[in-house]
């Protein structure tokens, strides 16, 4: 192998941190990601910069936090000329390619204002956050009207599936008894058999059109970075046979959560557990439904990875490709009376995170297990390293993992910020929050969790003595929780005061400005002798050619 | 006059806030400056968003904080994509102009990136902060091979001014009795006359070149802000005749110092203090030579504005011109121990602000002393409603002016920020802070400064009782000073938290995002009947149009 290796960096989307058999699952057996994490090292304490697929994965995408691209809720364009991991990756010649979700928005607004045509090769890029589209496909197609047609609904229809939403009749929906057509967006159908067979389901799909690229990339020679970006677990929920019925109740684990929590007087949580989601997946017949349809579409993308890993070694790709396994973010699945995602608690903010690296510097860390901390932002810094990009501190916020991936050391973090801008939500609206305010933002420093909430008091958990976050420190006035606060509100401005948007101190302009420091500045000298006392320098008083 | 005002925005650079007639400075007058002061509103709490030119610069053009825009330090290039008032006044038909400083660097990798060419006219914008560059000149062209040649160059050699750098030696350099050319980078030749008529000098040549703009502008026809932006007072301290002997030692103010602050245990203070510029200002013969010469600088520019008011008044524009008038941070001239500018005493972060509203609106605040705690980036959002702007919220961090101006009430704001990024200065070097900890950032509520020293303990000042800001509270285990450090700490972070980035939340994204999350996401509806119940809608069942 050469010493610069491909990335397949694999994302699922909404894929909790313990809902794989490698990660402690008693029922469901992952036997294809547990084999990766064999060959690899498993990270246990992986967060994502927000717990929200559109801020998140451009967290993953920029390896910035989110307070620093800005882009903090889904269809908040990522502004124009915002780096991103495929710029950093083109500049030493290698490609960063997207095949399947990335929840990008294009900033329609700021090309125009430079000129910059959508359609033409930089503008495709902008608009696809430095990729190259090799797939886009971000799922979520609820009905007609707002159709965004893929190449899946082409492909699903070229296979015979005919309809106005090939994606929503047939991958997302089933049939009943009857034959009757019953949509996944009703969560009472989430047992049924999605309404296409597995081979030609979207996961499939997706694993086929991987393959597509890699075979692709053989003939072209230049190093990558793949992203498979797997539109599932993720809502609808809903899996073709055989996977829709390999589970049920027996393997439902019991919810987390307490009676207490339902009690809580902090008025965002309240809001939280009335909003409709939230109510929903507190009922059990939900979770009854639901989970065996979610851990059936694991069990699936667990079984088309171990076909890709296959295909990989079959085809000698296995020995040259770092691969990475990992989640935008959890789902809460009834967990602390809540559902899907949006807020801070274990299973919505810490992920699944599996780097298998080929190269023979790995060989001490196979089968490691880390618990290191580690944000998602870290991800972009580690495959630029391993593809020879040069190390960007002003503009890349993430650290590189490969002191861990190498057992070499020298890999630190205090602490993982999260961060969810809520302005859009039912929360917002029943709280009457401002717009500019509803935001939190959530600083772990792997035992404490503090989670300032503005304009309510902060929610603060001690996953050492509560590892299931089920009693809220934030208004705790004993001496240990009290202590806390006041560090994590100083560790939050620490951050914070950091310099996020300094992203034009390169190198170059570094190097320009010490020069422009050390000898371009002529202030503060008082005569000919002291410019040479102190710069070593004759003072060489200037004569004009001419004057009138 | 129409509605719809022009706007002139006429900056100094280097100007302290106490060196005008107008605010009490005993032997400087300056009547065309209180003149203006006397038609309109005189802010007496002005803050600069940096004690830099530059990054202060950067905040005045895009009204956003120094933390937000990322250029933090003279040279550091403006991102491409960072919004200027330029793009929000083409946005209605109006044109931002720049006639003379912005110091502004270009983003040329950022441009690369994007494609754009920098010749191009978005170029050119982008390379000039926003503004149509009617004239550019930064001035500070120490000497030949780093030499801008500018069009004030070619205007002194047309003139008979002929060098190689017609600007150091004819206008910044002067002669002694021998006719010995003596450049004014050293102090010690301040007080000579600069080698120049005044009528050529760099601050009558860019009023002349604000005036054949102007009269460029009645034909043109649309709205304007003109940028206005002199070089002087800024060093080299020299100035033609007459004003080089206007002012001798019996016009110095003694030095705001005492022999308590050089005893400091601050180590960035004491870094200052050891530096040159600091160390040279020190110095009573240094101040002797140097503050009649930046006295004499400031009475010609008031000179200057007579003119150019005079001017406009014949014109017939003085009528229908919001005429502004600041600069872009102060200068130290020896108080405190320190030189030139880059900390927060109030002599360094305090600038003038007049403006002049010839609106009728503003007829009752002729006149009028305002206390107001203001900063530099509320002009911006100022001028935009005077030519009829939306208000961008997601864009601009400064606070529209026009209810002070207008007498109408309801400005307010509870504390003024400044920042500073020292990476590049003999302070870092010598306490050998890493680039990225070289900051510090000054939060202000009217009667207590604390700046934040990143690495070091904060310096705090009570104005009310020690408006000289003699003693650093900094350090006080007192009960004030102490409850006063942890609210400024708590106001920082809140402040630091807010969205800066996140400008591509337009009317429009946020309209879609309200209409996707009502409408959009269907998540958690157990069945049609809830569906029905929750969005009083029925639930559409989609009906294949075929299937295999």
């Amino acid at each position: 192998m050469t010493t610069r290796p491909n990335v397949l960096w694999i994302m699922a989307d909404q894929l909790r941190f313990d809902y794989l058999s490698c990660a402690g699952h008693p029922h469901l057996h992952t036997p294809h990601i547990d084999a990766l994490a064999a060959r690899g090292v498993r990270f246990t304490n992986a967060y994502v910069q927000s717990p929200v697929c559109g801020p998140s994965r451009m967290s993953a995408y920029t390896g910035r936090y989110v307070r620093s691209h800005g882009s903090t809720w889904n269809g908040m364009p990522l502004r124009v000329g915002e780096p991103t991991l495929g710029d950093h990756l083109r500049e030493v010649g290698a490609r960063a390619v997207l095949v399947g979700k990335t929840h990008m928005t294009a900033d329609a607004e700021g090309m125009a204002w430079l000129g910059i045509d959508p359609e033409s090769e930089i503008g495709v890029r902008v608009s696809e956050c430095g990729f190259e589209p090799f797939e886009r496909d971000d799922g979520l197609h609820p009905d007609s009207p707002r159709q965004n047609w893929s190449a899946y609904d082409d492909y699903l229809v070229a296979q015979g599936y005919v309809s106005e939403n090939p994606w929503e009749d047939f991958a997302n929906s089933g049939l009943d008894a009857d034959g009757e057509l019953l949509s996944a967006w009703l969560l009472k159908h989430s047992r049924l058999a999605a309404n296409v067979p597995e081979e030609h389901s979207e996961t499939a799909y997706m694993t086929d059109r991987a393959m597509d690229f890699m075979r692709e990339a053989q003939s072209d020679g230049r190093p990558w970075v793949c992203h498979l970006s797997y539109i599932k677990p993720h809502w609808p929920y809903i899996v073709p046979a055989p996977y829709h019925d390999m589970y049920d109740e027996s393997h439902i684990l019991p919810p987390v959560r307490s009676g207490a929590e339902r009690e809580t007087d902090h008025p965002l949580l309240r809001a939280y557990h009335e909003a409709r989601v939230c109510k929903s997946f507190s009922r059990d017949h939900v979770r009854e439904h639901v989970i065996p349809a979610y851990m059936g579409l694991i069990k699936q993308l667990d079984d088309n990875l171990g076909r890709l890993f296959a295909w990989m070694d079959e085809q000698g790709m296995s020995e040259n490709t770092i691969i990475a396994f990992t989640s935008d973010h959890g789902d809460y699945m009834g967990d602390h009376w809540m559902g899907d995602k949006d807020f801070y608690h274990e299973m919505a903010v810490k992920v699944p995170l599996i780097i298998a690296d080929p190269r023979p510097e790995a060989e001490g860390t196979r089968g490691l297990v880390s618990d290191a901390l580690v944000e998602m932002i870290d991800l972009a810094p580690t495959f630029m390293a391993a593809i020879g990009c040069e190390a960007k501190p002003h503009v890349i916020e993430g650290r590189d993992l490969t002191p861990i991936l190498h057992g070499s050391g020298g890999f630190s973090r205090r602490y993982v910020i999260s961060e969810h801008d809520y302005h859009w939500s039912d929360m917002a609206r029943s709280l009457n929050q401002p717009q500019e305010d509803a935001h939190t933002v959530m600083i772990f420093d792997g035992r404490w969790k503090y989670i300032r909430c503005e304009g309510y008091r902060p929610v603060l958990f001690d996953l050492e003595t509560d590892p299931d976050e089920l009693t809220d420190l934030g208004a705790s006035q004993a001496v240990d929780p009290v202590a806390v606060r006041a560090r994590m509100e100083a560790a939050l401005l620490d951050w914070a005061r950091r310099h996020h948007t300094r992203i034009t101190a390169t190198p170059t302009v570094l190097a320009r400005q010490k020069k422009a420091a050390e000898t371009g500045i002529l202030i503060g000298f008082w005569d000919e002798k002291e410019y040479e006392e102190v710069t070593g320098k004759p003072f060489d008083s200037l004569t004009p050619v001419g004057r009138p």
